[in-house]
């Protein structure tokens, strides 16, 4: 497997020997196994270092609905667009509904950031903002079914975020249960998506070509998670914080 | 200034205003300031270090005639057309005339790279590949000024240039001059187009919102070279390499 591609050599013929790539790709490649994880479930980071966590990762949280709007628009197939749906509501919510964004605006404030420098935006890594759009021009520029395959880093999201709740609460003093909301609601709409993910792919996916960039999507789809852990990793972990961008209170 | 754009109160009434603030954005800005330039200037790097940054910025070079195709496409005056024109000759040459991609092969190929393994960016880190693309998506979806003003980091390539031929060729015996030629070549060529486009965006720019977008404009472009030396520095003189990039051989 190389930084974009599954080897020519993995047997693709069939929609099982696909889902077993996939998840081959996630057990290797997804953002669980990344350093900055490690250091944010086990308690290695300080306030400042999960607060660049939160600010940058709103703009990710943010962007999503954005590109599931792309994902409905590359769709002539109105039942297609019907599942598709509800992903933008889970995140924009609705008139008395919270959705994921202000679910995560809740993590951040509660983390001490000022909302309005969190929603502008101006102070997230450039890397950050780089891998966001990368995945929304990618959801326009590629086929729809490796729209919908980039989509599929949430089979492996429960797991992580079963890890970060229980992580964080246990070892952060500034974290408690309300503004950890966005995770314990994501537990359950998360796996309902992957699975309709899941299951188109094997379903749409019917040569090995086809199978190869859908396996190519996700492991797309698995750098722009890890080069947003790899930018906050540099900046404050290493301590190289670009021009710019957030400097948390000393 | 935060990581993307100048602050509210830079005056910006006239050409050069304007002028003045893009040369302090690079002054303080520009990737000639980062310190992975630092280390590859001042001998401080390994063959497998320096062979990494030229491979992944042999993406950079090879994706800018792509960049300067669509500037072109966004221009109905055929006169900035005819003027761009010749950027992409620039880089990809002509029948018997070596362009600046073929001299940056070079490179890598006299740094002991095999040039199919560099022309297929399958080793390039994935922060690479999303800082290089979102310069190609800005130039096609921001206003033709901002995708003019997004080239003027070329007003501070000289100075680079001449610091990094010396420098390389002073400190590492695996560089000759042969392999440096795309440096010198751009030396006369740079300062020519920065001076186009500098001369474009004090005439065209009339009003402060738009020198302010051709100052953000800049900025962005700085975003995109230093994001790149970043995610060198992080993967490979901190040793962080992402999953599938290239391994330097012990």
């Amino acid at each position: 497997m190389s930084a974009y591609s599954i080897s020519a050599t993995v047997p693709l013929d069939n929609a099982a020997q696909l889902e077993e790539t996939l998840r081959h790709i996630g057990a290797t490649r997804y953002h669980s196994l990344h350093p900055f994880h490690k250091l944010l479930h086990g308690g290695k980071l300080n306030k400042g270092q999960v607060q660049a966590w939160a600010l940058n990762r709103y703009y990710y949280q943010s962007t999503i609905p954005i590109k599931d709007a792309v994902v409905i628009s590359r769709f002539r197939d109105r039942a297609t667009r019907q599942e598709w749906r509800h992903r933008i509501e889970d995140h924009d919510g609705d008139t008395g509904a919270e959705g994921g964004i202000e679910r995560w605006r809740k993590l951040t404030e509660g983390l001490g950031l000022d909302s309005a420098y969190v929603e502008s935006t101006e102070g997230i890594l450039p890397a950050t903002r780089f891998a966001v759009e990368a995945y929304v021009h990618f959801v326009r520029d590629r086929t729809p079914l490796e729209a919908i395959a980039s989509s599929l880093t949430e089979l492996f999201a429960p797991n992580l975020h079963e890890e970060r709740i229980s992580g964080m609460l246990k070892y952060y003093d500034f974290v408690n249960p309300d503004i950890m909301s966005y995770f314990s609601r994501r537990l359950t709409q998360a796996p309902r998506d992957a699975g309709f993910a899941l299951d188109y792919v094997k379903q749409h996916a019917t040569t090995p070509a086809e199978r190869r960039a859908v396996c190519n999507a996700l492991i797309f789809k698995t750098n722009v998670l890890w080069v947003q852990l790899d930018a906050l990793y540099h900046a404050y972990v290493d301590g190289h914080v670009p021009p710019g961008a957030f400097v948390p209170a000393k």
